[in-house]
């Protein structure tokens, strides 16, 4: 059974390697498969982006455990969804809106209680190591979402700004940033099917999309139709993050070609 | 088998990919799990309360391979430890001085030597390829300590400051700053059972310890208790290294509540 | 199977765990594995280094996965090497160029093709999750490389510098700086075998080699054999890139240390 881990964790103080020795202690020969640990700390729109970017190419029945959980110790729930044949532990922070977007609503929800996990220990800082892996260890176990608590109805979920219309266009924002210092914006690039558009960012005006990155000179902005169909705006072997001083919320507008020309 | 890595290697060189691929060349099947690979180049206290946090998760018959080791190349011995039922390689130098506290006393030390794990060459400078990791392969295939190199008796291990009774209170360290800028104290939280206590950082006094990081405010300074059942001293949402501006060895004073009130 | 991963993508995206996905989708019970994953964005030299010293410790039938591709989107091919008994699936960009020269040319080159891995749709910008992990998954599941595509001829390879005679010794570089600011030059430790040396760099003569980065005093720099049988420039307990302040391409010349002396 295959096991995924996503976290705000880092690499440095050894909580992810708790959390594997617990599942591993739960679940022997789960295979464990990380989806990233250098999450900002907390920033759950972010983690919600990673998880929906990478869980849907997982197989059937992987359970996914996200622990980004600013919110550890106080009263926000841990639950267990099933959804699209996988299984989400995580806290019940809006960390799984866009996957679920994505793979379809849950077909179950569970709270995750210390007596589902048979805790005899529950930390306030590490629910990661107390109670969400010993979760997935469990799930990954084979047993039912139902040994780890009580059903509940619906999870929290935030409403995701979508682009809005606006003379000649359509206003949308940088939803990420990524390694790369790419800037992904939420403008579908559907729009760019039938002729060219611009985007404008700050004061600068983008024509495109292009073909690819290498379309345009080393060290030139360039306008490419994203790996999940939005338009992002990225520098040619260089960061646009750095180039262009915008950050995730910049405001970007997208227009028809043959207007801003 | 499962074989756990714990370097100060980082993720751009390759150095833990040539480690691993050892592994599995004299191990084929063992299960790889990471505990951390960021651990600051050459701090060993560091990647002791690494081990020690994460080692005891696993379960028994793990083989945990740590190569923590600024004095590759010296005189300094490499070393094959039983120790609660799970084995140690990892260099003489004090890294395993934590997790044996927790885990129990070595019950079997075996030095690793050259011919014991049949090296044709050994580097002065990747002892981690060369030794550890022909060493982890070995055991996690079957082989007995005793194949890696003599007995040896005792391991160099250091005295690590324990909090000290001052008038009014204990006077104590801080022993780790976390991925978060988390302040973890060796102040034992077991002060904290009966009534309230403070804990003074600097001019600063905090009073606790509180439920969860999200007690106070966002911005706020925070007294919780760690997940090893330590005083910890946070920022929700935030840094309290960078608040602070204190790191590792900073003296923490605790009090009770009442005489700080 | 063993599949080996390196990229440039960090850990902060998930992108890497999109791959991961689509590699165990194809190929169930596949063994995944690290090599690296923060390599500086589109540095094939550094990439193609990290390969060479990771992959040839795997064992025989072992895959490896390399998704540094500046390039991606371009006409640059994307291609199966077989070699040394190994599979590589990687750009034709020339970061095979060093683990070939070490593990044998190619008995065998595919092209991958769209079609070649099912492809319905391919992005311009993330040819790692719709092309090369793909590829992977079907090779560890057993298919031949001719299912991915042609037979080619030839590899892009560049030539890399190789020290210069100059007067009384030679003339190198500094062909890599490591995660601790080691300095890795190309001057082989051949040719210290039967005498002391001395490495000049910037107006610094250093001699050696000496046994091991502690044959020197905390702070100091030391010359030392690295692991992969070139000079190395250190600083016992510090960064020698910090200390003299010069990177990859440097030159290093290379003198007998009675000249020098």
């Amino acid at each position: 059974m295959i096991v995924t881990l996503l976290t705000d964790f880092g690499d440095l103080d050894g909580f992810v390697g708790a959390m594997r020795g617990v599942i591993l202690s739960r679940a022997p020969g789960a295979q464990l498969v990380d989806l990233a640990h250098h999450v900002p700390a907390g920033d759950i729109p972010k983690a919600a982006r990673v998880l929906a970017r990478s869980a849907p190419y997982f197989p059937p029945k992987t359970v996914h455990l996200v622990v980004v959980d600013p919110g550890v110790g106080s009263a926000r729930a841990a639950v267990a969804v099933e959804a699209g044949g996988h299984t989400f532990i995580a806290p019940d922070n809006n960390v799984l809106s866009d996957v679920l977007a994505r793979m379809g609503e849950p077909a179950a929800i569970h709270e995750i209680t210390p007596e589902g996990v048979s805790a005899t220990h529950v930390s306030t800082t590490f629910h990661g190591r107390d109670l969400f892996a010993p979760a997935a260890g469990l799930i990954a176990a084979g047993a039912p979402l139902s040994d780890l608590g009580p059903r509940r109805e619906g999870l929290k979920r935030v409403y995701q700004a979508e682009p809005q219309p606006v003379e000649g266009g359509l206003r949308g924002q940088i939803i990420e940033v990524d390694h790369y210092g790419n800037l992904i914006t939420n403008l579908p690039a559907a729009l760019a099917d039938a002729r060219g558009l611009t985007v404008k960012i700050g004061a600068r005006v983008l024509k495109g999309p292009q073909p690819s990155y290498s379309s345009v000179k080393r060290g030139e902005p360039v306008l490419v139709i994203g790996s999940e169909g939005t338009l992002e705006i990225a520098v040619r072997g260089g960061s646009a993050a750095r180039r262009f001083g915008f950050g995730v919320g910049a405001t970007v507008i997208c227009g028809c070609l043959e207007e801003s020309a």
